[in-house]
């Protein structure tokens, strides 16, 4: 199948309210038909807080019907560069936080080896781990933005939450920390020995107030600059967005992104190796008016521009 | 394709939070495919005061992901009765009043070519009018629950809007008026006379003071008697019920009937013969809780129900 | 003027939500260009807990747009039988609780004065004593629709508050307590004591217990029979209805009153000798769907049917 | 300690909006201190498709300050008969699903051994398992309100969830199923052998629609004596309710009971030998009013008052 | 009359929750009586996706009352400068687009005859070309502060809707092209060839990117020499703003001006020839806080300032 | 009792959703018992438009659980260098406007003779005023982050509410004129003289343009001239923050800070002498997503780790 056949509906011929709602009204799709599958993981029991997440993928289809096709900046549209599709949800057990660490891990790596890149639609952040599980063996590079560092080691005794998938990652060689940077951590913290494990392993981490010291070109120069050429994931807490931008989500704290800041950021990984990105912790219960779904659809979008080449200036 | 084909997702096995969001957790189908054809019609262009019932469709196939498969009354699947499947909307232009009742007519009159009875989901009520246009040339009857007559003559010298559609459907030979019946009628009116037309034309007109006087069993073997063993149109605007169950429409009225009252009007539906049928009129922006459309979804299994005959008790 | 002058924007002619907001769509009038006057209180400085009925007027003018002109029961429109207008607000200070209380009985003497009966929108529940203050100087018998008694002798030492308007109301002379009558009681409350003062004063309180068990017609014969022909005042508190049909209330109880049982109640005032009305405690900052001041709307064009003469069967 | 020492904050001396929030406004206690013991379970992960009941008993500690002191009907105080108090929450881990259920079972272990009985505030469904097992160790009956059976097998493999409680309890030896009586059941359901273990086991399933036909008073005699004066336990699922009166529950079913037919059950279990009592199900997150909680503070209220014997006519 | 009569009504006098609901609390008047003409045009049949904006002038009279006199910048009272006075609503057919559109067009020719100069409420940004149409007969300049360039060709075929006004008023020759700028313009497009229009015209689009890097005061000095001395409308979109301080518009997009931004940029357009401007796009359902709201009431008065000439420093 | 024992509850291992209700997790105190004294006035009667600030102090207790111990930008936990206590509310008689102030201010001498420095939940604004009364009887100075100088004569001739503070407690002694600051100023005002007062005393307003223009640095530098090594008491009014941010407000206003530009200010606090702080004007009937109530919170740690020294970089 080629490029045309997966367009988005046109929003001049079929009415956004009307059609199926898949993701950025695409086709449904197999991973072996597309070059980036659009995937939800509808996840949350990793949660240690409020949970709702995993209504996400469901409520970002919904609120995707509101995104277009043709990037404003640069006039490409990525569907004109790349097969892009709606995969459809991960089923994951959410009352078997383990079992469905590894139905999450052996979906993706069956989208590995169709040879899709995946566009990963949460779900908590603990989802993160069992995706670079299915899609990588090797440590590769992580941009990450996010209010939090997500590197704890545990929470209640467990190992295995939303507060940890980053450690769990390095530890599991997927990820390599000296090719690790968090952009926009920030948030009173549990321990002052927070940020330790991320210190030592080499992570780096630009908190928010270095962010706004330093502006938007230099920090993303830097980050660019850390993960280099070679293969990276990306990673987008929407709770790095400040809440009133993206109310709808578990531990929201303020200080944080702007939308422009966030768009601005992510077309400045325009060329950058990357196997794969997801958006994540989008919570609709705490979303009443759906904005919060609504920028999350639209920052998939530019991710996916950033992945298809189609929205740098 | 046979029945095993068109089973609804099951809750124990897919989370009902997870998979696409269609029609009862139902597969896509094409009305050839299909015994009844679940279709929705995002149109409320009719509308007289506050607009929204366009994306009732969208939110009713979400919420309907809370309906399962078994009537509990009876013990019976509707879905090991008749092929059911979700057969998308129709593409109804928002701008075109006129032209958007000749697609949806056009429409409707394939689904009767293929042979499948539609089970409409709306919209606004004016949607009735072309459905009834697409699905028979000669007048059926009709059992309509609402709380308003919908048998004006025109709004702002308009003869085509959500208050008019069964005065034009009698009009137009669609509607006997000898077999219709209009159960829950109240709330004030702008003019005396307007219920003039529908006594002169014999339509019966069961005020809610009068069903709750005589009571459901009462009314409903009237309803049964009026419309009687010949092809008949039932028709639910979601503001029959009272505003406490459905807040989300356009017009509500206070003092209708509980969801208690409104199943087993439906279920007391068993054995007719039922060309089609549709639920209208409700407007989730009006509707932040989702309580109405997941009602709205909940009455669309009772009549699939009473329509495949699997909640007769 | 003549009733010509007085009749609500049609809203087959003007849409609903054009226009000025006034109560009922009516146009603005003085007390002396009328026979009701519809007057809104908007003061909540008695509120004991939850504030916000201070917005009363405000939204249910808003709602009221939603309200037609014709009883449909009757067929007959209150505004072919007297002049209704909307004679605006009182100017009533918040900071100051029994100045306020001056420039609101001073407001309705002269309403009285004029010769208009008064249907009032609250406002909590205190503004009935001055209101009642402005129209009569001798005892009146009152039907009081309500889920509280409100005959407390104080909160927190304070005499004039939301819970304490009948009593005063008794102590002042305004109100026979022989020929008072309270209906729709419940709630757990502070004292076993509370209702001492109202049965020692021959007060008839009607708990919602008793109501269920004897049903609506038995209850308002004895209410009507309780007041008789002389002179009576309406008082409606929103919260008598159950909060699933009246969330937007200040102290909502379960297991109230639905809206059918409230209007067919005060249908039953049919011919009484009524010289004035009120509707309180809508508090539209709980109320965030509407629901309540729509109905609080509603239940207004039903009083003033009353008091027209135009909603008995 | 004295009864003196375990009374509410009264309203008329602290504002309801002051103070801090516990049940009922009572102090915070010990078991060993009180007569009942009121504990929150903030636990959620037993849930199969919308989460958020762990945010239960916060709101329902925020809404009981609408609850007063005295029983209407009765004129008796609960808190005159019992030492009552707020034990606090049972501390429990939100991602370790069984091991959840022993933190939960050794805690009110420690309640029965102190003397209390133990009024429980949910949590899901599945929390009544682990209450169960802490306070007996043999079967005892159960009058369980509820839309749904909750005797299914097992949800995604996985035998401890929401969907499980009553067949796990029986399988256990915690209930005796001769002495189980379910009142309110409804709703569609995924296979027609749902109801078949708890069927074959002896227990007494009574539909909404039976319930509707014979009546409170028949059926609440059905169930004392199916119970009888042996120890019995007390489980009140707030879905229960039609969604009208508690929109905020996870598995919302239309049809249920109103607020008045739940008051005068609850009612109806005076004299009964109550070992204990649970309300579950409330779901903050999707009850933007508040008014779930503030019928479930007011139901806890009710049940207390059973269990105390003060509301009893 | 006289600047004396056309004062709001004083907020340390009349409550702010008090009194009638006009635009900043403004008298009614005629457009012969004032120099500005507040008026609001309830209409939103030119809705391509979600509809709701016909309820804008209502909830903005509603927030209006939080608006007060005295601009704090230059301490200048707009009332003190101009007759400014509330005009009503435009009385237009929902149902009837091209109609309503003619009945725009009248009534503000009418305006214009009278001498005063229109504030005009929407409404969609359809309404902008009727009101131009009403108010001059050769192309005047044009400052259009939005996320769309709206200079659609068609939507479904049709010519006249949300999307198109600008490109049909430059073909009516009711816009000199030249002599127009768009500012704000954002967001993922239909066609990349949808400015073509625009650029072949000679229209300045300076997208969110190109304000954002050269900030307010020069993209302003460039607006301002694009239209120069002649006559100039203003056209404000709300949803020109970001939705986190505008999320009730039907087509919100991320990344768009603060609210600081857009009062600077109003506050820059002092001393050019406006002969009318617009604020259009505040939908209401979408906006349960009302925020929207009040600030498109604000920003209303910060036009109504600078078409006085109050609010330069 | 020492630091150890005033630790708040470990996000860690007590779930946040679980546990008692209090200010940031922290155990009741008395003011004896601590250095700093988290208080609540749940307060509102001084209010002159949308009432609701009362309920402030047991939602930002509640939002409170999202905060955790350690300040991110230093790693240093204030509660390691001060003993801090929720000290619970004062409880204040919401009918008696003049006995309420009599009440706090008493309630404060209490807090001051125990020696403990007060952080003050609102409430409305006016209880600033008592708060000084009560723990200082010389001039001291201010800085006041607001969007309102609350520095009016009188509303509807009443002296005492939350638009006067400021002008009674300079009027009073309480507060030195030319040792205080107010930042953030804005909003359309009723008269020009409003600010008359202010200059004529000399105090410091700074306009939010001014903020804009100068930027924080030079902003907080000035301020922190001002007020000097001497006693300084720090207000925070939540409408200083942007609607965006702080939606849930009594009098919004547009254009205001972002809580990166609050948070930037609250540290450059540090070293500042001190002796008490408040936060006012969270209105939870205007909050429902509850984020205004969050950023209260937040604020509230940031205010108490600049009392005890924890967040200067």
């Amino acid at each position: 199948m080629s490029i045309a056949d997966f367009q988005p509906l046109h929003s001049g011929s079929v009415p956004r309210f009307a059609g199926p709602s898949t993701f950025m009204r695409l086709p449904m799709a197999t991973p072996e038909q597309v070059d980036i599958a659009l995937i939800g993981v509808p996840f949350d029991s990793g949660t240690t807080n409020r949970p709702g997440a995993r209504h996400g993928p469901r409520e970002i289809r919904n609120q995707s019907s509101l995104v277009r096709r043709v990037h404003h900046v640069t006039g490409v549209s990525p569907f004109d560069q790349v097969r892009a599709g709606d995969c459809g949800d991960v089923v994951v057990n959410p009352l078997d936080l383990l079992g469905a660490l590894d139905t999450i891990s052996s979906f993706f790596a069956g989208v590995h080896r169709a040879g899709a890149r995946p566009l990963v639609v949460g779900g908590d952040h603990l989802i993160t781990l069992p995706v670079l599980r299915g899609i990588t063996s090797e440590p590769v590079g992580l941009i990450h933005f996010d209010a939090h560092s997500d590197t704890y080691d545990e929470f209640f005794g467990n190992r295995y939450n939303h507060g940890t998938p980053f450690r769990r990652a390095v530890e599991e060689g997927l990820l390599d920390p000296k090719r690790m940077v968090q952009i926009g951590i920030r948030g009173a913290i549990s321990d002052a020995e927070n940020y330790d494990f991320a210190r030592a392993a080499g992570i780096r981490i630009i908190f928010i107030e270095e962010f706004v010291e330093r502006g938007i070109d230099a920090v993303m120069a830097e980050a660019r600059s850390i993960v280099g050429g070679a293969r990276t994931y990306v990673s987008f807490d929407i709770d790095a967005l400040d809440p009133s931008f993206a109310p709808g989500t578990g531990t929201p704290e303020i200080g944080g992104f702007t939308t422009r800041e966030a768009q601005a950021m992510v077309r400045a990984l325009a060329g950058l190796n990357i196997i794969g990105a997801d958006l994540v912790e989008v919570s609709p219960p705490f979303d009443p008016s759906g904005v919060t779904a609504m920028t999350g659809a639209t920052l998939l979008f530019e991710l996916l521009c950033v992945m298809a080449g189609s929205n740098a200036g």
